[in-house]
């Protein structure tokens, strides 16, 4: 098989791992963009794309660090519980390519701009295809353990710094980064199985756009503490 | 990027490119099964997966001729039509991976038992993902050019002679033969920008199994003319 190449990378909202969606769909504003390297003539391979609604990505997981093949695997919903790899959407797979369906929000000229991502800034991107309901959609599926282990929603409170901190970043109207918080964070990033994290009232952060964002979960409530302009700021 | 792994190779009922399905589920009697090569550990990485009733399967679309790029292509159903290629699902892709769902029959030991599937026999697959409904379905989708130009459906029209071979195949009532010849005629295998295959009332052929069918196309209707058995069978 001839090697792959990366038809773009994404530019997207999540800047670490931690607090990107383990899931499409899981924060429908978190957004990205990708523009479609030249020798690819975006202008011509994606007529057509722009009539569709929804888009599959299939990218690579260039930030995978285990080089072992491991049958099993921990997912976050099992709180401890293994799986083998193929019955999970894990990143570390034989062949670590991912497979998300975006909400396709417009292009202009060679860059396709995406919502309800779950992939971290910088993912080099394989492929898109057309989302196809009578191809893609399966009636009545049923989704074996991950129907049974939902993920528990945090409750999200602001603090008044972090709500006077929200209102003074000029992001340009483009996107609304109070709902983008609360997106993100409702599924809980954190690792149930990282005693470090889990540790009731510890701050931790995530990174959206350029910006960091401090919040602690005390029980089922996470509260934004603050917000901070990044050192490492974003290109977007 | 590392080079890719084969997991595994796909044995379906389609033997030859024609008469494959152009998408999945199109063809809910098109039967296959993938053993998983050992150095995956199947009876590990596949623990779990037998709860769900449909995959998604990557796949490498081996049988490709052409080497070129080219941005825009001709697809079936646009009858002369061009559209660019990210605004299909053409394998002739700049990364020739598919994506397929298929319905997950049953699991045994290696071996996964599949159908509704679109793949010719001896494809490589790549990757097993389960079809999880929350993350893989896009509500109120719009699928643009695709949405507009669905396949003419064909009558199916058995002769005699047809019904009769079908009869006296042996199948071990492991499916149905009829169902799967009409299944896979209903959506017309013929190329429309194929003069020769166009012509109307030529014999034409596909092989499903280890089974050549020989069919005719007369305006809107296809009759299977007899079923032969096949001078190169499948080892299924």
């Amino acid at each position: 098989m001839p090697p792959l190449q990366i038809i773009g990378f994404l530019e997207s909202c999540y800047q670490r791992k931690f607090g990107t969606p383990r899931q499409p769909q899981l924060a429908p504003s978190a957004s990205a963009r990708l523009r479609i390297l030249p020798e690819f003539e975006p202008l011509h391979s994606l007529e057509g794309l722009e009539e569709f609604s929804h888009i599959w990505l299939l990218s690579w997981f260039h930030l995978n660090t285990n080089k072992m093949f491991h049958p099993k695997i921990h997912p976050p919903r099992l709180q401890g519980g293994k799986i083998g790899i193929f019955a999970s959407r894990s990143p570390h797979r034989p062949n670590p390519i991912g497979l998300s369906l975006a909400k396709l929000e417009r292009i202009e000229g060679d860059t396709i701009y995406l919502s309800g991502i779950d992939l971290i800034s910088g993912t080099p991107v394989l492929d898109i295809k057309p989302y196809v309901a009578e191809s893609d959609f399966a009636a009545d599926s049923v989704a074996g353990w991950v129907g049974r282990a939902a993920f528990p929603e945090l409750k999200i409170v602001f603090s008044e710094q972090a709500l006077l901190e929200i209102e003074s970043i000029d992001l340009s109207g483009k996107l609304n980064f109070k709902q983008l918080i609360a997106d993100t964070l409702r599924h809980d990033p954190r690792n149930a199985r990282d005693n470090t994290q889990m540790k009731d009232g510890r701050t931790l952060y995530f990174a959206l756009w350029n910006h960091d964002v401090d919040f602690s979960v005390q029980g089922d409530t996470a509260t934004v503490l603050r917000i901070r302009r990044s050192p490492y700021p974003a290109k977007y």
